[in-house]
């Protein structure tokens, strides 16, 4: 299905939407080392918070709560961007708190928007060509976001479980819903079926909706262990049919390799397989978020063609 | 003539165009108050600046140059505006030379957008249903503009002459060619021919350009003395017919407001004149100032209905 955004040919506009720390910005991060920032601008829909941290702590919501962000100036600016126009956009600095100068935001070929709510209004999905929803367990994201705003953010790790309690409510009922209008869901986390110990790298499951033709994979596994990867086709949460990709966080490199191949080959593109996907920051590399990033860039680049 | 704003029946935009210190926001607050900030709403397009006071010392431009500007995301704005659309505004602090948080903007029945370069270019100049370029006499401007920046922004005379001097290229380039896109043009300031004694009130020219449909005056003038106020039919600079309306700081009351009268007739309105024109700031009336702001007020009430 082509959405609003797609009527113009400049901008591919691709959505990542999720909960403070599921991973949105190491995502958005392999895809843009992989086109270059010449071809693919991204940004964070977070910045278009209504009030500042201070303000906010005199009100009764977080900044979870669309009422806590400009959710029509933010569909304004999505429109814009879709249509190739360039927008003024706004700035919240994490790091104090504090709204400050904005910023010259200039439409490439492609554009990634991450953040809370880019997919919480009918208008704003309506700007999308590509939607993705990011949905760790729960206990994984906590532990991810303990650990990102101690380390940067300043907070104490009490604070920060607190404020994750107290915005669990606004979570439930504004974030979560988002995932449902998502074309890809995202879930990085431990296989439940499996007793692995605790330091396997995490595994990735990825719901693949068919509200965007995704590339044809059903070949691709007769070639690969079952065990590592697999294709599953199931029913959704809404009875729909969904295939379910399952890569397994100790896939052998070699067969995510055979299933990168088969995904790139589906572009007919003459341009090499891009090797910079998967990296986690540190040097390390999970073959999940590789194969995540890959799919992505497929349904990047065949919007665009 | 109609532009593109008067297309949607939302919003009607008035630009008052100017160099510093010309006196756009004297004239802006007295048709504010006469609407009330219900039905109006103001801005300043000087919040475009690209450039904080900082970063402006390094560079071989002020900040009238239209590349120290976002003209670009100015005239986005300006129409979306004009279609009744809200806009997240940048701000610029002139106390502190900084570009700070923006503000939400919703545009109200009318809108009036006063700055330097409201008018620089074709697609801006499209968004309004009445231009206004203000033309005070350079030494009344400079005078103006000393005074103000003193007073209230914190510079030291010999500072606000110097800066005067720096601009003069660039109004000469960019400011005063906005002169010619002006449905009226505004001239405070002394009577030349007149040998008039220092303190006496300035006196207005203005010119009203065939360009928008301006009340019929023609028939008021016989009632009034001549040398107070009167209207003379003129070739403009480029050759083609205007009217030249001039009102002596002089004008007797009684007067101006026969004037008024024949101009809030043509509104065929039932409400009464507004009482709130003419203001200077300091308690002070100016009859050339009410007129003014009448003549503006007939037509943003004429464009909405």
């Amino acid at each position: 299905m082509r959405r609003a955004g797609a009527v113009s040919p400049r901008t591919v506009m691709l959505a990542i939407a999720g909960d403070s720390a599921a991973g949105k910005t190491t995502l958005t991060r392999g895809l843009v080392e992989a086109l270059g920032e010449d071809r693919i601008t991204s940004l964070c829909v977070d910045d278009y918070h209504r009030y500042d941290r201070q303000e906010r702590k005199g009100m009764p919501f977080t900044a979870l709560h669309p009422d806590c962000n400009y959710v029509e100036i933010m569909e304004q600016h999505l429109q814009l961007l879709a249509m190739g126009s360039p927008i003024l956009k706004p700035v919240y600095d994490h790091s104090t708190g504090e709204l400050t100068r904005p910023e010259l935001v200039e439409p490439t070929e492609f554009v990634i928007v991450e953040g809370l709510l880019p997919l919480h209004s009918k208008l704003s999905r309506a700007c999308f060509d590509i939607t993705v929803y990011l949905d760790p367990p729960e206990e994984i994201r906590r532990e991810w976001k303990v650990n990102r705003d101690t380390a940067k953010r300043g907070y104490g790790s009490d604070q920060v479980l607190a404020e994750l309690d107290k915005r669990e409510p606004e979570s439930a009922e504004f974030i979560r819903p988002q995932k449902s209008f998502a074309d890809v869901v995202v879930r990085f986390g431990p296989i439940e079926v499996r007793q692995d110990p605790p330091d396997t790298p995490l595994s990735a499951e990825l719901l693949l909706r068919p509200t965007i033709r995704h590339p044809d994979l059903t070949g691709v596994f007769s070639d690969v262990d079952r065990n590592a990867m697999h294709l599953k086709l199931l029913r959704d949460e809404d009875g729909r049919p969904v295939d379910a990709l399952h890569v397994h966080g100790h896939a052998p490199r070699e067969e995510s390799h055979t299933v990168e191949k088969a995904i790139w080959s589906e572009l007919g593109t003459e341009t090499e397989l891009p090797g910079s996907l998967g990296q986690l920051g540190e040097g390390t590399r999970s073959e999940p978020l590789a194969i995540t990033q890959l799919l992505l860039l497929y349904h990047l680049l065949e919007a665009s063609s």
